[in-house]
């Protein structure tokens, strides 16, 4: 599948900047624009751009709205839904994270269709694509800028265009349950070191217990805890630990 | 909960003013502002504000870096995280999404902060903080514009600070079941009366039954199709429906 973007009649270039370099950052590269304001080199598209101003921005291909309907399967951005299911310009519709669900596994060429400042796409241009997208947002104030409504509906698309992301594989790297549990023999020890009443002990060890077990430690916090709980207990009770008679 | 946005030395105007509106966007009402530029109420961040300009905006509260962190529980937002597991300054992260449910249910007056244009927040500032929280991107060029990256967590936070969104409960009316099977029988007869090969059709009803499967069909739909069938069934055999001879 081939995922291009759309921006119809933008007036701001400052915007198609932003998208574009949006764009970049979730992994997509096929800009497409009808009537498009003037895009200078040296103005506001390109210095919205970011590291998109290299290749998205430059590469970006004018094209006829009635060739985009007939070139691409369609998916039109609005905030704006209809509450009433026998009118079909605007409904039924997806979220952006249900439009990422649905186009996954399908072959097809398609572009995500944004519309101008200010009033979006029509109610004409609507009617002529294939399926309707609209971002859950404050029903007092539910129209985001164009850029940022772009920036989520990509951000939700990413998992279709992106193989990995900046992220290492593991983004919590907990400690081993033996780790952790030798933290909590520590901790038992260091109770009786700092001589803690014993009837209070199994109250505050099972406090500590849901703390950790709410907290996930890594291996390197289990072990820099367990550390300092040995350190403490030592001191506390006149010892001196190998490591600080070296 | 009270979930605060914080900007610490954004330079840009521009930024703060798109920031303010996708609080409003998505039902937050308090900024606070490390080191701001200067808001000229006929300037870009007011430009850019939206109907955030009448209320967000001009109530933010300047406050200092340290005060942030005395007063909130504080989450860093930044596209640059550890690799190693043993350096804290970045790591362990959450994913916007993981946030949002991390914090969900949590009683705690929190700030989500967001650094300067270009470089986010530095590693002294992420050190003071208690959670950070990175967005998904693309490896190549992970690093979104800010305005854009506060939009996103925003948006994954919604669920926390919005009762309801702009959209009907009902976002896809299916039509009932009998509805649907009322069109298929209707589909069937119209094979009949357009003397569709007898052999091909049961093949083409099933292909049929897989379309409307996957569609969904909203009760307008079933009906508008199944009058259709119906017209030209009749049409086809000579008929003429009651409708017409009116």
């Amino acid at each position: 599948m081939s995922l291009a973007v759309a921006v119809v009649d933008a007036t701001e270039p400052g915007n198609v900047g932003t998208i574009a370099r949006s764009m970049k950052n979730f992994g997509f590269s096929e800009l497409l624009l009808v009537d498009p304001p003037e895009l200078d080199p040296d103005g506001e598209a390109y210095g919205f751009a970011g590291q998109a101003r290299e290749d998205v921005l430059p590469n970006a291909r004018v094209i006829q709205f009635e060739e985009l309907v007939a070139e691409y399967h369609t998916v039109g951005c609005t905030a704006v839904t209809n509450e009433d299911p026998t009118k079909h310009t605007r409904y039924p519709f997806s979220t952006p994270r249900e439009l990422a669900d649905g186009l996954d596994g399908v072959e097809a060429d398609t572009a995500i269709v944004f519309g101008r400042e200010r009033v979006g796409l029509t109610n004409d241009e609507l009617a002529e694509l294939d399926e309707i997208c609209s971002i859950p947002a404050s029903e007092d104030y539910p129209v985001l800028n164009l850029g940022q409504a772009a920036t989520i509906v990509l951000y939700e698309l990413r998992t279709l265009t992106l193989d990995s992301t900046q992220h290492p594989d593991q983004r919590h790297e907990r400690a081993e349950e033996a780790a952790i549990e030798g933290l909590h023999d520590q901790f038992a020890d260091f109770l009786v070191a700092i001589d803690h009443p014993e009837e209070k002990r199994p109250k505050v060890r099972r406090l500590w217990r849901r703390l950790l077990g709410r907290a996930h430690p890594t291996g390197r916090e289990a072990r820099t805890l367990r550390g300092l709980f040995r350190k403490a207990a030592q001191r506390a009770t006149g010892e001196r630990s190998d490591r600080d008679d070296r």
